[in-house]
Protein backbone atom coordinates (compact mmCIF):
# COMPACT_ATOMS: atom_id res chain seq x y z
CA UNK A 1 0.00 0.00 0.00
CA UNK A 2 1.24 3.40 -1.19
CA UNK A 3 1.94 5.91 1.54
CA UNK A 4 1.56 9.93 1.04
CA UNK A 5 3.27 12.38 2.82
CA UNK A 6 -0.07 13.51 4.11
CA UNK A 7 -2.56 11.94 6.18
CA UNK A 8 -5.40 14.34 5.04
CA UNK A 9 -4.85 13.45 1.53
CA UNK A 10 -4.77 9.83 2.45
CA UNK A 11 -8.02 9.94 4.49
CA UNK A 12 -9.60 11.22 1.48
CA UNK A 13 -8.18 9.07 -1.26
CA UNK A 14 -9.34 5.98 0.81
CA UNK A 15 -12.74 7.98 1.47
CA UNK A 16 -13.28 7.91 -2.78
CA UNK A 17 -12.11 4.63 -2.89
CA UNK A 18 -14.85 3.42 -1.56
CA UNK A 19 -17.16 4.37 -4.09
CA UNK A 20 -18.21 2.02 -6.68
CA UNK A 21 -16.29 1.86 -10.00
CA UNK A 22 -13.23 4.17 -8.14
CA UNK A 23 -9.91 2.70 -7.59
CA UNK A 24 -7.09 3.78 -5.82
CA UNK A 25 -5.78 5.78 -9.23
CA UNK A 26 -8.61 7.66 -9.70
CA UNK A 27 -9.59 8.53 -6.10
CA UNK A 28 -6.32 10.07 -6.36
CA UNK A 29 -6.90 11.73 -9.40
CA UNK A 30 -9.79 13.25 -8.20
CA UNK A 31 -9.02 14.10 -4.97
CA UNK A 32 -5.38 16.36 -6.62
CA UNK A 33 -8.42 17.72 -9.00
CA UNK A 34 -10.07 19.16 -5.41
CA UNK A 35 -6.52 20.22 -4.22
CA UNK A 36 -5.70 22.33 -7.58
CA UNK A 37 -9.72 23.52 -7.32
CA UNK A 38 -10.20 27.32 -5.26
CA UNK A 39 -11.43 25.55 -1.73
CA UNK A 40 -14.63 26.97 -2.14
CA UNK A 41 -15.17 23.99 -4.70
CA UNK A 42 -14.46 21.03 -1.99
CA UNK A 43 -16.16 22.58 0.26
CA UNK A 44 -19.66 22.88 -1.79
CA UNK A 45 -18.61 18.80 -2.76
CA UNK A 46 -18.37 18.20 0.80
CA UNK A 47 -21.52 20.10 1.89
CA UNK A 48 -23.94 18.63 -1.17
CA UNK A 49 -23.01 15.39 -0.14
CA UNK A 50 -23.58 15.58 3.41
CA UNK A 51 -26.32 17.59 3.22
CA UNK A 52 -28.56 15.37 0.72
CA UNK A 53 -27.59 12.33 3.19
CA UNK A 54 -28.98 14.26 6.20
CA UNK A 55 -31.91 15.47 4.45
CA UNK A 56 -33.21 13.52 1.80
CA UNK A 57 -36.11 11.46 2.50
CA UNK A 58 -38.79 9.06 1.05
CA UNK A 59 -42.19 10.10 -0.54
CA UNK A 60 -44.84 8.92 2.32
CA UNK A 61 -46.60 7.60 -0.49
CA UNK A 62 -44.93 6.19 -3.51
CA UNK A 63 -41.45 5.66 -1.67
CA UNK A 64 -39.81 8.21 -4.50
CA UNK A 65 -37.24 10.46 -3.39
CA UNK A 66 -37.96 13.71 -2.13
CA UNK A 67 -37.03 16.59 -0.39
CA UNK A 68 -40.32 16.76 1.30
CA UNK A 69 -42.96 14.45 3.01
CA UNK A 70 -44.90 14.09 -0.39
CA UNK A 71 -42.67 14.07 -3.59
CA UNK A 72 -43.60 16.45 -6.27
CA UNK A 73 -44.77 13.76 -8.77
CA UNK A 74 -47.73 12.87 -6.16
CA UNK A 75 -47.93 16.32 -4.99
CA UNK A 76 -48.76 17.49 -8.63
CA UNK A 77 -52.40 17.70 -9.16
CA UNK A 78 -52.30 17.68 -13.00
CA UNK A 79 -50.67 13.81 -12.93
CA UNK A 80 -53.71 11.33 -13.54
CA UNK A 81 -53.76 9.61 -9.85
CA UNK A 82 -55.58 6.84 -10.94
CA UNK A 83 -52.74 5.45 -12.96
CA UNK A 84 -49.53 3.41 -10.85
CA UNK A 85 -46.54 2.37 -12.52
CA UNK A 86 -44.92 0.40 -10.00
CA UNK A 87 -40.82 0.41 -10.20
CA UNK A 88 -38.25 -1.12 -8.76
CA UNK A 89 -35.99 1.56 -7.42
CA UNK A 90 -35.76 5.49 -7.98
CA UNK A 91 -33.42 5.22 -11.40
CA UNK A 92 -36.47 3.70 -13.07
CA UNK A 93 -38.31 6.86 -11.79
CA UNK A 94 -36.08 9.18 -13.51
CA UNK A 95 -35.79 6.61 -16.61
CA UNK A 96 -39.48 6.93 -16.70
CA UNK A 97 -39.74 10.59 -16.06
CA UNK A 98 -37.22 10.99 -19.02
CA UNK A 99 -39.35 9.45 -21.95
CA UNK A 100 -41.83 12.50 -20.97
CA UNK A 101 -44.60 9.57 -22.00
CA UNK A 102 -46.10 8.96 -18.91
CA UNK A 103 -48.66 11.72 -16.86
CA UNK A 104 -49.54 8.73 -13.69
CA UNK A 105 -47.76 7.92 -10.48
CA UNK A 106 -45.31 6.28 -9.22
CA UNK A 107 -44.55 3.42 -6.84
CA UNK A 108 -41.31 2.34 -5.68
CA UNK A 109 -40.60 -1.50 -4.71
CA UNK A 110 -37.14 -0.95 -3.42
CA UNK A 111 -35.81 -3.88 -4.95
CA UNK A 112 -37.12 -7.49 -6.54
CA UNK A 113 -38.19 -10.22 -4.85
CA UNK A 114 -34.87 -12.64 -5.12
CA UNK A 115 -34.82 -15.72 -2.73
CA UNK A 116 -31.35 -16.31 -3.52
CA UNK A 117 -30.33 -12.64 -2.29
CA UNK A 118 -32.30 -13.15 0.41
CA UNK A 119 -35.36 -10.42 -0.69
CA UNK A 120 -38.92 -11.44 0.14
CA UNK A 121 -42.06 -9.92 -0.76
CA UNK A 122 -42.09 -8.43 3.13
CA UNK A 123 -38.76 -6.36 2.32
CA UNK A 124 -40.08 -4.61 -0.58
CA UNK A 125 -43.34 -2.03 -0.93
CA UNK A 126 -45.98 -4.65 -1.82
CA UNK A 127 -48.17 -4.73 1.21
CA UNK A 128 -48.18 -0.41 0.97
CA UNK A 129 -49.18 -0.93 -2.90
CA UNK A 130 -52.01 -2.99 -2.12
CA UNK A 131 -53.16 -1.04 0.03
CA UNK A 132 -52.83 2.11 -1.84
CA UNK A 133 -54.63 0.20 -4.59
CA UNK A 134 -57.33 -0.86 -2.42
CA UNK A 135 -58.44 2.60 -1.66
CA UNK A 136 -60.40 2.65 -4.75
CA UNK A 137 -59.80 5.35 -6.32
CA UNK A 138 -56.75 3.88 -8.89
CA UNK A 139 -58.08 2.16 -11.75
CA UNK A 140 -54.92 0.50 -13.51
CA UNK A 141 -51.69 -0.76 -12.31
CA UNK A 142 -48.65 -0.95 -14.50
CA UNK A 143 -45.57 -3.10 -13.98
CA UNK A 144 -42.59 -1.73 -14.75
CA UNK A 145 -39.83 -4.10 -13.58
CA UNK A 146 -36.59 -5.27 -15.52
CA UNK A 147 -37.28 -8.09 -17.38
CA UNK A 148 -35.38 -10.36 -15.67
CA UNK A 149 -35.80 -13.82 -13.31
CA UNK A 150 -36.65 -11.63 -10.27
CA UNK A 151 -38.77 -9.07 -12.16
CA UNK A 152 -40.51 -11.69 -13.79
CA UNK A 153 -41.11 -13.32 -10.33
CA UNK A 154 -42.30 -10.23 -9.08
CA UNK A 155 -44.52 -9.22 -11.43
CA UNK A 156 -46.36 -12.41 -11.11
CA UNK A 157 -46.36 -11.91 -7.36
CA UNK A 158 -48.06 -8.53 -7.01
CA UNK A 159 -50.49 -9.71 -9.80
CA UNK A 160 -52.25 -12.62 -7.41
CA UNK A 161 -52.09 -9.95 -4.67
CA UNK A 162 -53.62 -6.93 -6.73
CA UNK A 163 -56.21 -9.75 -8.20
CA UNK A 164 -59.05 -9.41 -5.16
CA UNK A 165 -59.44 -5.63 -6.11
CA UNK A 166 -60.50 -6.19 -9.22
CA UNK A 167 -57.91 -3.57 -10.39
CA UNK A 168 -56.53 -4.30 -14.11
CA UNK A 169 -52.59 -4.87 -14.07
CA UNK A 170 -50.58 -4.63 -17.10
CA UNK A 171 -46.94 -4.79 -17.60
CA UNK A 172 -44.83 -2.68 -20.19
CA UNK A 173 -44.27 -4.29 -23.13
CA UNK A 174 -41.79 -6.73 -24.06
CA UNK A 175 -39.75 -4.56 -26.38
CA UNK A 176 -36.95 -4.36 -24.02
CA UNK A 177 -34.67 -7.32 -24.91
CA UNK A 178 -34.88 -10.24 -22.20
CA UNK A 179 -31.85 -9.80 -19.70
CA UNK A 180 -31.59 -6.23 -19.87
CA UNK A 181 -31.70 -3.89 -17.12
CA UNK A 182 -34.74 -1.80 -17.00
CA UNK A 183 -32.27 1.42 -16.31
CA UNK A 184 -29.82 1.38 -18.93
CA UNK A 185 -32.43 1.22 -21.96
CA UNK A 186 -32.97 3.79 -24.48
CA UNK A 187 -35.69 6.56 -23.96
CA UNK A 188 -37.71 5.35 -27.32
CA UNK A 189 -38.02 1.89 -26.40
CA UNK A 190 -38.66 2.13 -23.53
CA UNK A 191 -41.10 4.84 -24.26
CA UNK A 192 -43.22 2.60 -26.27
CA UNK A 193 -43.04 -0.06 -24.17
CA UNK A 194 -45.19 1.84 -21.39
CA UNK A 195 -47.23 2.87 -24.81
CA UNK A 196 -47.59 -0.62 -25.75
CA UNK A 197 -48.72 -2.02 -22.40
CA UNK A 198 -50.49 -5.41 -22.48
CA UNK A 199 -52.66 -7.14 -20.11
CA UNK A 200 -51.36 -9.34 -17.33
CA UNK A 201 -51.66 -12.88 -17.83
CA UNK A 202 -50.83 -14.71 -14.65
CA UNK A 203 -51.42 -18.26 -15.58
CA UNK B 1 -31.42 18.13 -18.58
CA UNK B 2 -32.81 14.98 -16.53
CA UNK B 3 -34.81 17.02 -13.23
CA UNK B 4 -34.95 14.47 -10.16
CA UNK B 5 -37.35 14.98 -7.58
CA UNK B 6 -35.17 15.70 -5.18
CA UNK B 7 -32.91 19.28 -5.21
CA UNK B 8 -30.87 17.82 -2.65
CA UNK B 9 -29.82 15.24 -5.07
CA UNK B 10 -29.32 17.21 -8.20
CA UNK B 11 -27.48 19.34 -6.23
CA UNK B 12 -24.99 16.24 -4.96
CA UNK B 13 -24.94 15.29 -8.30
CA UNK B 14 -23.75 18.45 -9.84
CA UNK B 15 -20.86 18.79 -7.24
CA UNK B 16 -19.92 14.84 -8.39
CA UNK B 17 -19.83 15.56 -12.32
CA UNK B 18 -17.35 18.47 -11.43
CA UNK B 19 -14.60 16.17 -11.07
CA UNK B 20 -12.65 15.26 -13.97
CA UNK B 21 -14.39 11.42 -15.62
CA UNK B 22 -17.15 12.13 -13.79
CA UNK B 23 -19.94 12.22 -16.09
CA UNK B 24 -23.42 12.71 -14.88
CA UNK B 25 -24.79 9.24 -15.27
CA UNK B 26 -21.52 8.30 -12.99
CA UNK B 27 -22.24 11.18 -10.76
CA UNK B 28 -25.79 9.59 -9.56
CA UNK B 29 -24.27 6.21 -9.81
CA UNK B 30 -21.82 7.44 -6.70
CA UNK B 31 -24.79 9.83 -5.03
CA UNK B 32 -27.02 6.84 -4.78
CA UNK B 33 -24.30 4.03 -3.30
CA UNK B 34 -23.93 7.07 -0.80
CA UNK B 35 -28.01 6.91 -0.38
CA UNK B 36 -27.67 3.25 0.39
CA UNK B 37 -24.78 3.51 2.65
CA UNK B 38 -25.11 4.16 6.64
CA UNK B 39 -25.20 8.10 6.89
CA UNK B 40 -22.02 7.94 8.61
CA UNK B 41 -20.29 7.05 5.15
CA UNK B 42 -21.37 10.30 3.81
CA UNK B 43 -20.76 12.45 6.51
CA UNK B 44 -17.05 11.07 6.60
CA UNK B 45 -16.32 11.49 2.93
CA UNK B 46 -17.82 15.26 3.34
CA UNK B 47 -15.37 15.80 6.26
CA UNK B 48 -12.11 13.91 4.63
CA UNK B 49 -12.64 16.47 1.52
CA UNK B 50 -13.35 19.50 4.02
CA UNK B 51 -10.69 19.00 6.34
CA UNK B 52 -8.27 18.01 3.43
CA UNK B 53 -8.71 20.97 1.34
CA UNK B 54 -8.74 23.19 4.82
CA UNK B 55 -6.05 22.17 6.66
CA UNK B 56 -3.46 20.37 4.01
CA UNK B 57 -0.24 22.42 3.65
CA UNK B 58 2.76 22.55 1.48
CA UNK B 59 6.23 21.85 2.10
CA UNK B 60 8.34 25.29 2.80
CA UNK B 61 11.43 23.42 1.53
CA UNK B 62 10.04 20.94 -1.30
CA UNK B 63 6.92 21.75 -2.13
CA UNK B 64 5.67 18.53 -1.53
CA UNK B 65 2.18 17.99 -0.11
CA UNK B 66 2.16 17.85 3.88
CA UNK B 67 0.25 18.06 6.90
CA UNK B 68 3.06 20.11 8.61
CA UNK B 69 5.11 22.84 7.91
CA UNK B 70 7.83 20.76 6.46
CA UNK B 71 7.25 17.26 4.86
CA UNK B 72 8.11 14.15 6.75
CA UNK B 73 10.95 13.63 3.70
CA UNK B 74 12.32 16.52 4.32
CA UNK B 75 12.17 15.63 7.99
CA UNK B 76 13.58 12.64 7.55
CA UNK B 77 17.59 12.79 9.47
CA UNK B 78 18.30 9.79 7.79
CA UNK B 79 17.55 10.84 4.02
CA UNK B 80 20.67 12.26 2.31
CA UNK B 81 20.60 16.07 1.95
CA UNK B 82 22.73 16.20 -0.42
CA UNK B 83 21.22 15.27 -3.18
CA UNK B 84 17.78 16.73 -3.99
CA UNK B 85 15.51 15.04 -7.37
CA UNK B 86 13.58 17.36 -9.35
CA UNK B 87 10.07 16.72 -9.88
CA UNK B 88 7.03 18.64 -11.64
CA UNK B 89 4.10 17.67 -8.94
CA UNK B 90 3.64 15.69 -6.33
CA UNK B 91 2.19 12.39 -7.90
CA UNK B 92 5.90 12.37 -9.33
CA UNK B 93 7.33 12.14 -5.78
CA UNK B 94 4.65 9.34 -4.77
CA UNK B 95 5.77 7.64 -7.51
CA UNK B 96 9.37 7.85 -7.01
CA UNK B 97 8.85 6.96 -3.25
CA UNK B 98 7.28 4.00 -4.26
CA UNK B 99 10.10 2.37 -6.26
CA UNK B 100 12.40 2.59 -2.76
CA UNK B 101 15.10 3.37 -4.88
CA UNK B 102 15.88 6.95 -4.00
CA UNK B 103 16.85 8.28 -0.49
CA UNK B 104 17.48 11.79 -1.18
CA UNK B 105 15.40 14.74 -0.86
CA UNK B 106 12.87 15.95 -3.57
CA UNK B 107 11.77 19.49 -4.82
CA UNK B 108 8.47 20.28 -6.37
CA UNK B 109 8.55 22.74 -9.23
CA UNK B 110 4.17 22.70 -9.77
CA UNK B 111 4.20 22.21 -13.34
CA UNK B 112 6.93 22.25 -16.42
CA UNK B 113 7.43 25.45 -18.80
CA UNK B 114 5.10 25.62 -21.22
CA UNK B 115 5.00 28.67 -23.55
CA UNK B 116 1.84 26.90 -25.19
CA UNK B 117 0.12 27.10 -21.70
CA UNK B 118 1.28 30.57 -20.84
CA UNK B 119 3.44 29.03 -17.82
CA UNK B 120 7.17 30.49 -17.50
CA UNK B 121 9.94 29.85 -15.31
CA UNK B 122 8.60 32.40 -13.31
CA UNK B 123 5.53 30.14 -11.95
CA UNK B 124 7.30 27.35 -11.16
CA UNK B 125 9.66 27.09 -8.27
CA UNK B 126 12.81 27.70 -10.06
CA UNK B 127 14.05 29.86 -8.05
CA UNK B 128 13.18 28.57 -4.62
CA UNK B 129 15.54 25.43 -6.51
CA UNK B 130 18.73 28.07 -7.59
CA UNK B 131 18.38 29.42 -4.05
CA UNK B 132 17.98 26.05 -2.38
CA UNK B 133 21.21 24.71 -4.11
CA UNK B 134 23.25 28.30 -3.47
CA UNK B 135 23.26 27.11 -0.27
CA UNK B 136 26.15 25.11 -0.41
CA UNK B 137 24.83 21.68 1.03
CA UNK B 138 23.77 20.18 -2.29
CA UNK B 139 26.29 18.03 -3.76
CA UNK B 140 23.83 16.51 -6.88
CA UNK B 141 20.53 17.77 -8.86
CA UNK B 142 18.64 14.86 -10.48
CA UNK B 143 15.83 16.20 -13.41
CA UNK B 144 13.15 14.01 -13.28
CA UNK B 145 10.90 15.41 -15.46
CA UNK B 146 8.82 13.82 -18.36
CA UNK B 147 10.13 12.89 -21.22
CA UNK B 148 8.19 15.16 -23.30
CA UNK B 149 9.23 18.91 -25.11
CA UNK B 150 7.40 20.68 -21.66
CA UNK B 151 9.94 18.28 -20.10
CA UNK B 152 12.85 18.63 -22.12
CA UNK B 153 13.24 23.04 -22.07
CA UNK B 154 12.72 22.90 -18.46
CA UNK B 155 15.46 20.40 -17.80
CA UNK B 156 17.61 22.94 -20.18
CA UNK B 157 16.25 26.25 -18.56
CA UNK B 158 17.08 24.81 -15.03
CA UNK B 159 20.69 23.14 -16.07
CA UNK B 160 21.25 26.77 -17.28
CA UNK B 161 19.98 28.11 -13.83
CA UNK B 162 22.52 25.83 -11.64
CA UNK B 163 25.46 26.42 -14.23
CA UNK B 164 27.06 29.16 -11.61
CA UNK B 165 26.95 26.94 -8.70
CA UNK B 166 28.68 24.46 -10.30
CA UNK B 167 27.12 21.36 -8.79
CA UNK B 168 26.60 18.13 -11.01
CA UNK B 169 23.20 18.22 -12.38
CA UNK B 170 22.16 14.70 -13.59
CA UNK B 171 18.68 13.50 -15.59
CA UNK B 172 17.01 9.83 -15.06
CA UNK B 173 17.83 7.61 -17.61
CA UNK B 174 15.84 7.44 -20.84
CA UNK B 175 14.57 4.64 -19.93
CA UNK B 176 11.03 5.95 -20.14
CA UNK B 177 9.74 6.13 -23.52
CA UNK B 178 10.30 9.38 -25.20
CA UNK B 179 6.62 11.27 -24.90
CA UNK B 180 5.27 8.91 -22.31
CA UNK B 181 4.40 11.01 -18.58
CA UNK B 182 5.95 9.66 -15.85
CA UNK B 183 3.44 9.27 -13.34
CA UNK B 184 2.00 6.49 -15.67
CA UNK B 185 5.66 4.53 -16.01
CA UNK B 186 5.79 1.14 -14.29
CA UNK B 187 8.06 0.66 -10.91
CA UNK B 188 10.49 -0.98 -11.97
CA UNK B 189 11.58 0.85 -15.11
CA UNK B 190 11.39 4.24 -13.09
CA UNK B 191 13.61 2.49 -10.55
CA UNK B 192 15.92 1.85 -13.21
CA UNK B 193 15.61 4.82 -15.01
CA UNK B 194 16.91 6.86 -11.40
CA UNK B 195 19.55 4.11 -11.00
CA UNK B 196 20.68 4.83 -14.57
CA UNK B 197 21.03 8.47 -14.43
CA UNK B 198 23.57 10.14 -16.67
CA UNK B 199 25.54 13.54 -16.44
CA UNK B 200 22.94 16.29 -17.85
CA UNK B 201 24.17 17.54 -21.43
CA UNK B 202 23.67 21.39 -21.48
CA UNK B 203 24.89 21.89 -25.70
Amino acid sequence: MQQYSSQLLERAVQEFATLPGIGRKTALRLVLHLLRQPAERAEQLADAVATMRREVKYCRTCHNISDTEQCPICADSRRDATTICVVENIQDVMAIENTQQYRGLYHVLGGLISPMDGIGPSDLQIDSLVERVGQGTVSEVILALSSTMEGDTTNFYIFRRLAPTGVPVSVIARGIAVGNELEYTDEVTLARSILNRTPFEGN
